[in-house]
């Protein structure tokens, strides 16, 4: 035993606070997480799991429209929002009660506070005003929503936060932003039957993914409604003489709607944590600095998941726990491995995506070949809607090691994370060559593309 | 140029002699392939193509009902079963447009007439009543269900190929069998609204596949509803007084229902087409055999696809006629390999599979592993559906290789495609292990499942 109150103290109940403390503590340390709000963090009160409920109640319209070329007919339809936001309450809630007990049975203890730095091994707990002390100090606050304070209104304005749990479906929104958290809830907000306008600073959203992804996916969302104004943003925001808000952009045009939602980034949550007092260093953007094993510059500090803005997803905040975990607690010196990470935008249609895009590859090696294919998935043969897939390998014709795998459409997210492994593992091309197609599936394209596509060499195609 | 009539003649337009043909054909070969029925075979005209379009349109009363948990009210629905037969008849009168297309493109002589061998290089074409010369000839005729001529009443019964195209809709239907095909039709009609009971002479369905996903599978068909009579078989049907048909058990068991389908094997198409007179030698079953390269023993007559009983598939038959392709007229010998081949099986919930089951691995392998996830779905959180998603991994210890990857639910056949090419390289569970996590996602499940369920060492459960 140590001198300390606590061997691990933890702040922050989100996804790598937990599983670090539920770990520490199930492997017989004496631990402490803190958490100021509701166990579970972003992912699970305000991320990931709400956003993919309302992707689900999102998409029933469409369900509903498709029907019909199948021989359905479907009576009146409607739609109540508070009763969607309820059953997702209920959910999280339920959720959040897991987290709880998880930490519970590791025998953790569970701090119902907001608690900030004091020094190297010391934690105030503010509700108590009590300052313990620690052996290891795990700071896992995550991120935010910035709050754009040099748009004029942006008090008006909404974050993704409040998007959740509007007291009402506005009848029109105006969302600012062209990353995956502006584009999923423009779909969302869409597929609901609100009157949805996407602004992006950019020519075209979704920067850094392949762009046969921006681009298909732009156009889908076009393609239903979605209105979007590029290269533009928002200036200010005034409350609507009629009701609702009056926007007006750079570019001098003028959108009136029910909410603004601004999604321009998020920043890591490092005001006010004490983290000056305890000499931790910070870098421009706030984040906490660590080394390759997720320590501080100071020894008995680490920081994980969002709070470092390395790579802010679940579960990679989630491996940088168990690292932590087998680092300190186990023997197993680990450092986070952040090559190679799936991820998916959930979009309609959604994006599945793991490594690099052709541009990226372009770059990086003389010569690759890309394989793509872009169909109309069977079902919409008879629901006659006009959508497409797209498929998409890149390969280093050096190695024919497949270095980028991109989907558009169905399932495209569970097929990224088995194309994850499939990159991990060095896969090469060959292996998709020698695998039998599964019919019908809209996957067997990515081991029937026989012949590239087009091939790049030097950064030019050929 | 040789002294035949033709360099290749194909018997049988389905998804391997279409194949055979136009790719000799597009390589300058004299092509002609003969089909009596229409072109795109079982897979386009009567299997996989009109069964999952089915699958879809039964899907709809889920979707229907999983709305009400997200917020929507449906008003009352109502089904069109001779909407959805016209619906699909066009769909895959395109296909087959779209076949005849891709032969004439290449310049493949299309005879629309029965055809049977009347030599070892001599074709008869039965609608002309002329005879034909080739120097290789290709019998791709595919299979058909077995008539089943030992149950009484065997002629009342309607086999896959009616069930698609009957004038309405059942309000009953018994249906016949324990392979892929009885259990997706059984789900179709289920989810049509129509009573569906299934009988089949073993203690569970699918045979041959892992028991997880068997008892998966089978506990779900019995939750929705579908009644399973099992360790029975039909003995006779008769017309019933009230109408509709009569069935009756060995075990004694009455059944009524307006329709019996039986699903009871299929068996090659090798009656009538003259192997005899050009000494084609079948096997027991009457099947053609075949040698590595597809090759009967008559050194000018090569069989392809469902006619040579290896493996019923059609991307099986594909890839068969495109290593006839290389062997013949590329110069480049390839036998096909029938080795770790992806399926599914479209029922609701779905199969998706690829390698051992847990059983034939337990049986090849001195120790194994068995990772084993079940949970419900994140859709099934707001829906209320009481489903079970299944995954499973099978990993032979001694090497770590993953030999067998099993999932019962949402998205198998997809998951299954690319599980495929895992298996296929000879990926280790260490490479899953080494994939991070996307989340939310079903498929995650399989890269987070890190210590064995449990182990079997020389055949026993530890």
């Amino acid at each position: 035993m140590t001198d300390y109150d606590y061997d691990l103290f933890v702040i922050g109940g989100g996804s790598g606070g937990v599983r670090s403390a539920r770990l520490a503590a199930s492997l017989g340390k004496k631990v402490a997480v803190a958490e100021e709000f509701r166990f579970g963090g972003t992912c699970v009160i305000r991320g990931c799991v709400p956003k993919k409920l309302y992707v689900y109640a999102s998409q029933f319209p469409e369900h509903f429209e498709d029907a019909a070329g199948f021989g359905w007919r479907v009576g009146e339809t409607a739609f109540d929002w508070p009763a969607l936001v309820a059953a997702k309450e209920k959910e999280i809630t339920r959720l959040e009660g897991l987290y709880r007990k998880g930490l519970e049975n590791a025998k953790a203890e569970i701090v119902e506070s907001r608690a900030v730095l004091a020094g190297p091994h010391e934690v105030k707990i503010l509700a108590s005003g009590k300052t313990v002390t620690a052996e290891r100090i795990v700071i896992a606050t995550g991120s935010s929503s910035n709050a754009n304070r040099e748009i004029t209104g942006h008090d008006l304005c909404i974050s993704s936060n409040e998007a959740f749990d509007l007291p009402e479906l506005p009848k029109s929104i105006l969302i600012a932003g062209g990353g995956y958290i502006a584009v999923e809830f423009a779909n969302i907000f869409h597929g609901l039957g609100v009157e949805t306008t996407l602004i992006y600073r950019g020519p075209e959203i979704l920067s850094r993914f392949d762009h046969d992804m921006r681009r298909g996916l732009q156009e889908a969302m076009e393609a239903k409604g979605i209105r979007f104004l590029l290269s533009d943003i928002i200036e200010t925001v005034e409350r609507a003489p009629q009701g609702g808000l009056l926007a007006r952009t750079a570019r001098q045009i003028e959108v009136t709607a029910d909410q603004v939602m601004l999604a321009l980034g998020r920043s890591p949550n490092t005001k006010g944590l004490g983290l000056e007092e305890a000499g931790v260093v910070l870098d421009g953007r706030g984040a906490i600095v660590v080394d390759e094993y997720s320590r501080s510059n100071v020894a008995s500090i680490w920081a994980l998941g969002d709070v470092t803005d390395r790579v802010q997803l679940t579960p990679v905040a989630i491996h940088e726990a168990m690292c932590f975990i087998d680092t300190e607690y186990r023997g197993k010196p680990v450092k986070p491995d952040h090559d190679l990470i799936p991820t998916a935008v959930f979009s309609q249609p959604e994006i599945g995506t793991v490594g690099l895009s052709e541009e990226a590859a372009a770059r990086r090696f003389p010569e690759v070949e890309v394989y793509r294919a872009q169909f109309r998935p069977m079902k919409a043969t008879l629901s006659g809607r006009q959508e497409k897939t797209i498929m998409k390998l890149v390969v280093n014709a050096e190695d024919r090691k497949v270095v980028g795998a991109h989907v558009l459409g169905h399932d495209a997210g569970e097929m990224a994370q088995l194309l994850g492994i499939i990159l991990k593992a060095g896969c090469t091309k060959d292996d998709f060559d020698r695998t039998m197609a599964l019919h019908p599936s809209a996957a067997e394209e990515l081991v029937t593309m026989y012949s590239p596509s087009y091939v790049i060499r030097n950064g030019e195609r050929q």
